[in-house]
């Protein structure tokens, strides 16, 4: 007979946290709010809610604003934001010839950046690494002076990472494979070991640039975001996709889910680094663009920098190049065949531009949405609005490195009391 | 202030609901089992399961073996397993050129089966579904004399259909469009309106086929079945999908995922009649298959029936047929193709070849194994064994069928107390 296990009911502790992390979320979404109205919108009594409200008082995340809350029943108190003071989300980016750090509070503005031009095409971790934890001591610094402390780092990488890990398996760009990134942070990490216990997220950089359409994207406001079912498209050097299902990441049985650069769009076609043949990245990414644009490796080479290659292809298609516009044409092709065996499989609500796709979208849209218009009629049903619609991300190169940022600081809100216990002891 | 909505708790009704459903399921999955292997796997004590067994033997879901527990502490019983006398789930399937219905009980097992050739190519719905109704009602009248009453009907259709509704919105090689197969059933049912008030599901084949596997495949043993990770790929007369991530179907924004048959493959190709150029079906769909084998329509029409074909084109290929033998090749090229973008989206554990495929597996899949090997190697992760594995579905052309009457079933499971309340008033 089988060994009878023990049942496991949520204990009080662990609905205690839960609830603790469902007003903060509440108040960092939604507030300023008065007690009462975060009571009103998680469903618990107002007595219910005051002595979660005070721990996180106690603990600084939440601050009261002073001003009185409009009155309902019983005594009127001062509404509740989250703190500008608390926890930190560091984000980081590691691109092909940029690196980038930035902080961003449970408000959810940028406290600080810094960003640095860099070689790291076909380079080695630790080098890079080391470069990196300069700038992310530099940022830990300056957010320390305005009383910010980070809860946890996020990395975004242009390659693939093994799920649940720190391990970037494959970064064709940055030519790095099998590279655990956490040892490399810690141990060359600035003075006093500052990064040392902090939770480290390594991820995709497609992926954190869908967080961030998540979190702060949409049409203009900053609610609602976007549809909870798209396909994130993001091109800086390569050309990465994300899928958001009900809201959450597809991650895949590896962590590899979302390449849609080696997606075959011309399969007799040109040879691939990666094996294949005729990958969609060999006619929408960045170099095969600035190639058939007449953009020379020299010319190009004079714009590092995240986003300066596409500023320059858009200022030319602007200037009407020809070659250029017709650069951008043809990729707007191939991204069409392949998104449209995308949404062919998938059925989003919707297609969203991210990268540098964002700033060159007037020239890429519309063969871009020829094709997908053509090669998913069997599935457009004019009755409910026809295939998904095709839009363009307002955060643009700034996606990867916010949504890193957000997704560090997404632990806090998920288990404020985590928090609150010091993430590192001091050292040094 | 916005007013504050009143919490809803858990009933002790709902949370009843619940506790008798995972008794039901556990010894559907595991049984027979004792009352205290039920409590042990569901974590709940003896005493706590007793109420809920009686229950549910006293709506014949479950019945006692007779035979003694083996005896751990405490008053031995007799173990418990599921009725095979109680409610059936019935699936019917429409396709191009058969119509099938079948009944499965709680133990799994087909209790009836039917099924009828039929020219259902750009029919209408009506007449198709007078026919489906007679066949239902040959089955229903089989089940009922075995004690069996039907719980439930879900119906395979080879097309689109719009998420939670019974609408078919474009099933190509039937040439229907917004058809809702509800009205159809229920007006036209066999005597006494058996159908009328029943649970009805309509779904995609392909999904119904991933279904199927999920609950009845695996690699020779029962238990246990595929990963929850997979892309099921079916083909009858045309080519479907279904995407499988975490053991649950993906089915899109609107219902429509899992067109593979219209993803571009050969993007400067043939003109396809959902509008696109170069899609799958095209290459890899019955007719292409048939054609490029040199098979001519005539002959093709002598062999109808559901898996006909396909035992045609096996045949052949097995005598050495050197224009079979190609064109099945170049189908699984083409499958490879579409494949390897799919895999790159969507970084399954495997795939599963249903359907047709599985029985034309020899000749198509060393093909479409070496396409998807050399486009997918960029997430090829060695120490991860590679990318993922292509499996052949054990259950073929019954795929489809079986999951409609194990979906239809489901409901059961899930709420058992739903069916002890009869589906639908005695009449006529």
């Amino acid at each position: 007979m089988p060994a009878i296990p023990t049942p496991t009911p949520d204990t009080q502790q662990a609905i205690r946290r839960r609830n603790l992390a469902r007003v903060l979320r509440t108040v960092a979404a939604q507030g300023p709010l008065s007690r009462a109205a975060v009571a009103g919108r998680i469903g618990l009594t107002r007595a219910g809610v005051a002595p979660l409200v005070e721990e996180l008082l106690r603990a600084g995340l939440l601050v009261e604003t002073g001003r009185a809350a409009p009155s309902g029943r019983g005594r009127p108190g001062s509404e509740l934001a989250v703190s500008a003071h608390g926890p930190a989300g560091l984000g980081a980016e590691i691109g092909v010839d940029h690196l980038a750090v930035c902080a961003v509070d449970l408000r959810g503005r940028v406290r600080a950046r810094v960003a640095a031009d860099a070689a790291n095409r076909q380079s080695e971790p630790g080098p890079v690494l080391r470069r990196l934890s300069a700038l992310l001591a530099e940022v830990i610094a300056r957010i320390g002076a305005e009383g910010l402390r980070p809860a946890g780092l996020a990395v975004a990488v242009p390659g693939l990472v093994a799920r649940g890990s720190t391990t970037v398996v494959h970064a064709p760009n940055l030519g790095w494979r099998a590279a655990d990134l956490a040892p490399g942070l810690v141990s060359v990490a600035a003075p006093g070991h500052i990064l040392d216990g902090l939770p480290l997220t390594v991820e995709n950089e497609a992926n954190l640039g869908a967080l961030a359409e998540l979190r702060l994207g949409g049409d203009g406001a900053e609610l609602p975001g976007p549809p909870p079912d798209f396909v994130h498209v993001s091109a800086e050097v390569g050309i990465g996709a994300a899928v958001v299902v009900d809201g959450r990441l597809l991650r895949g049985a590896r962590g590899f889910a979302g390449e849609l650069g080696h997606v075959p769009v011309y399969p007799d076609g040109r040879r691939c680094e990666c094996g294949g043949r005729g990958c969609l990245e060999l006619y929408a990414g960045e170099q095969a663009v600035l190639r058939a644009g007449g953009i020379t490796p020299e010319g190009a080479a004079a714009h590092p920098g995240p986003g300066a290659r596409a500023a320059l292809l858009a200022r030319r298609a602007a200037d009407g190049d020809a070659a250029t516009v017709r650069a951008l044409g043809e990729a707007g092709t191939a991204l069409g065949i392949a998104l449209a065996g995308a949404v062919n499989l998938l059925d989003p609500q919707a297609v969203v531009l991210g990268g540098a796709l964002a700033e060159l979208a007037p020239w890429v849209l519309p063969s871009l949405e020829r094709e997908l218009a053509l090669r998913t009629a069997v599935a457009a049903d004019p009755s409910r609005g026809g295939g998904p619609r095709v839009a363009v991300s307002r955060l643009g190169a700034d996606g990867p490195l916010l949504g890193a940022a957000h997704a560090a600081l997404q632990a806090v809100l998920d288990d404020p009391l985590d928090f609150r216990a010091p993430a590192h002891s001091p050292r040094g």
